[in-house]
């Protein structure tokens, strides 16, 4: 086999590991914890299907690249809970050196391609890496809400940490972000928001 | 909120249920079963990285959207195995039903639009369409390999049961049904295949 497809089909054998990464949020009918591969297929669904409620227009070949692989380096890094302030410190050096690891396995342009890709959405400057991370926040907010706000009231997480957190849906997407504020609101009413 | 986008957000909560819904392959490292939207993610992930070994000039968006849906029917079907001939028989009657009944949940034009790619992936026609099952069947292919291809010993799958649904992949890409075949050939040889 040619050393170029060798090292293609190597990585899509070890991205299988992003299987195994489990995330805090749960799934829908309070099952279990969501792993990041299933994170990612469904972000880049709704990417595709909720793309009309982006800001600006993007190219949404790229925004549903960007979800599917950006969480990636965490089969080396490890999932970073949204509101784990001490994990969070150290979060950029291991996903750097995950990041390193896991694209070498790639022929050189396409490392190239895919690190630029992770960095762009982790940036959030584009339109594209804005309206990926709206998505990022958006799926597990819809899961977290079909099952009465669970995850945030285990971790005890405040309204103001979520606020915090979703000015990015804000940055691409306003009418994203009016649900979000509307779910955000009636879980604060129930007492699931601190 | 406007009923479009309450339908295409109640659509998107519904399909987190394919996370739920158990293939036969195995996860790598001898790990546990894969579920479809696992598997989805995977297999768009390497639709784009391989897209150069394509036999035609592909849409790749096209491509990639129809892995990361063409299970969702699986939710209200139930996977099928590939090796199963007596739950084939029914498969298709299933998964019509299940076609209509889950994407009548999202906006009249995006049901069109969504349930249209299904169909096109099963006709398995079009060149998107074949490349897409190229990677439908590279994907637990490469995942069994790492096994040591103990799906197939598991479920006592024939060589010939094998190359049959392999047909598909070589529609798709000539290069990957290359490497299928080496595959199949050291298994045969190592008495993992009939």
């Amino acid at each position: 086999m040619e050393e170029r497809l060798k090292k293609q089909l190597d990585f899509a054998l070890e991205i299988d590991k992003e299987k195994n990464v489990f995330r805090q949020t749960h799934l829908s009918g309070h099952g279990r914890n969501e792993n990041d591969a299933e994170h990612a297929w469904h972000m880049a669904v709704m990417a595709y299907l909720l793309r009309e409620y982006a800001n600006e227009k993007i190219d949404i070949t790229k925004v549903m690249l960007m979800c599917l692989i950006h969480d990636i380096v965490e089969i080396e890094a490890g999932d970073t809970y949204a509101y784990d302030v001490e994990n969070q410190k150290t979060q950029k050096a291991r996903e750097d050196a995950a990041k390193e690891k896991l694209y070498s396995l790639l022929p050189a342009d396409q490392k190239q391609e895919l690190t630029a890709l992770f960095d762009e959405f982790e940036a959030c400057q584009t339109a594209e890496a804005q309206y990926a991370h709206a998505m990022d926040n958006l799926q597990p907010l819809l899961l977290n809400n079909s099952n009465d706000g669970g995850d945030w009231r285990e971790h005890q997480v405040t309204a103001e940490q979520v606020y915090s957190r979703q000015t990015k849906t804000r940055l691409g997407s306003e009418k994203l972000y009016e649900v979000t504020d509307q779910i955000i609101q009636e879980h604060i009413k129930k007492g699931n928001l601190k």
